[in-house]
């Protein structure tokens, strides 16, 4: 990525000027007494002088990305989060996740955490509907938590949450009602199961600096359909995740940078009148299911 | 500065996740139309990505991350621009500054432009005072405008400005008089030649987020001391830059990086009652002078 082609038109004598900043600011933090700031000011101001230096960014580019992050902030407030819409879509945000996630042999992927949990969720008992009322099509779901070495995790709090089948989450209603999010624990077999909605695709925000940007960079702001988990027990390392959904056209331009390839899962869609796992009569309504089995690593992988 | 002895101890499986990420969001630009936008988008998520895997940025990092940036827009409005600063004291903007105005022979060096330049100061006559009442110890400018094959360049535009004896630019006075700001014109032979004031150094506003990174870095806020021009003439390059004090302490540790070596002059201090150079009665007063020859790059260096 970096421009060679470009870096190398760049007479020598103006590249020596060009260096020596990035020295003299990189020297600038040499009386930090706090190691780990100094190290990632001094990471930070390396790869920042290299943007401009690579891409000899012009004065009037500089001052429209000093006009762009005003907007971002101007816009953000307690109820939006620009910067971290900005860190999304520039998949900063999951490679963060991914750093600090490393592989784990078949430990479940993590993905990105989103805007849209909500602590002290309704606990729910195996095999219960987490949509207290939130529409869309019913989606059965179920699976086994286990540790890396394969045995089961018993009392694993399973944490779900999903926009309803509009695509909206129960924070964007406007009212205070709960919806479409819930918790539950893991069996003595590590299983669990749960109703849910067939998740649905939604837009970020984006009629704001970060929609602008992505409009300008011919990018769609809609987000691959997900259901949210985030599994957690003592001595393993607690797990934000999603799944997808096999087939969703948007899987391979998600907004966010969210999916893995592991992630994806088979949504059965079953005919009108099919019997559910559970027996529960949905009045002949469609509905579907899926299985996802987690992997926690260890608490310090 | 990439932190090679990290990444070393990256595991292969782990170094191929982050890869495929910055992978996947360098794609996401493919249906750009803009060509430059494209490539500085690139550029800049290939950047922020090695930052990111350099550092192993904690999640509690990005986090503060995100809230310092949004401290950032919060204080910026229309008066205070916290954005420029933050530009300012990592040298990004002195780097844009090198990349917009190549080395070409011995044309004068560039710096930062600052936010204190306002437009349509007023004109003076060669030899007058731009100080319009500030205080300070009175200082007489002169020198020559040359191009870079050496020959003198009438009427070029002299643009000065200045903070006053306390540090402060008439724009800080919270009124609305214009001091030590004014421009002229070179004579016949590229001459120039004004009184001025001794320079001071000031702090650039640190009760902000920037001034508290500056804090937790261990750096000054302040500027060394220095006098702004901009020189302008038909088919040369505009000069932006400052001319610096030799023997100011504060030149290895300017807040913004605009010291040039080039650009640090002698100004020789008078003892009281010395005549000056034009005659001008000064009560007695003790004076400086310096010099300082211009030699501006063609417009298309």
């Amino acid at each position: 990525m970096t421009s060679d082609h470009e870096a190398a038109a760049v007479p020598a004598e103006q590249q020596a000027r060009e260096a020596e900043i990035t020295r003299e600011v990189l020297d600038s933090f040499r009386d930090c007494t706090d190691p780990r700031l100094r190290q990632v000011m001094r990471s930070l101001v390396h790869h920042l002088h290299a943007f401009i230096r690579d891409v000899r960014l012009t004065e009037d580019e500089w001052s429209k990305g000093i006009e762009f992050l005003t907007r971002t902030g101007h816009i953000t407030d307690d109820r939006r989060q620009e910067f971290i819409l900005l860190s999304d879509v520039l998949g900063a945000s999951m490679q963060t996740v991914a750093v600090n996630n490393q592989a784990h042999g078949d430990a479940t992927e993590a993905t990105v955490f989103g805007p849209f949990f909500v602590e002290h969720s309704p606990e729910i008992a195996a095999g219960e509907d987490i949509a207290s009322g939130a529409a869309g099509e019913p989606c059965w779901v179920e699976g086994a938590v286990t540790d890396s070495t394969g045995k089961p995790v018993p009392a694993a709090r399973v944490e779900v949450w999903q926009a309803d089948g509009d695509g909206f989450y129960d924070t964007q209603y406007g009212d205070d009602r709960t919806a479409a999010r819930a918790h539950l624990f893991t069996g003595a077999d590590g299983g669990y199961r749960f109703w849910g909605l067939a998740p649905t695709p939604y837009p970020i925000p984006h009629d704001g600096p970060v929609g602008n940007l992505l409009e300008a960079s011919g990018r769609s702001p809609l987000r691959a359909s997900h259901l949210h988990f985030m599994v957690s027990a003592p001595g393993l390392r607690t797990l934000v995740t999603h799944i997808f959904v096999s087939g969703d056209e948007l899987l391979p331009r998600d907004a966010v940078f969210g999916v893995k390839k592991s992630l994806i899962k088979e949504f059965q869609r079953q005919p009108e009148g099919t019997p559910t796992p559970d027996g529960r009569d949905l009045d002949g309504q469609v509905w579907s299911q899926v299985r996802f089995d987690i992997v926690l690593a260890p608490d310090r992988a």
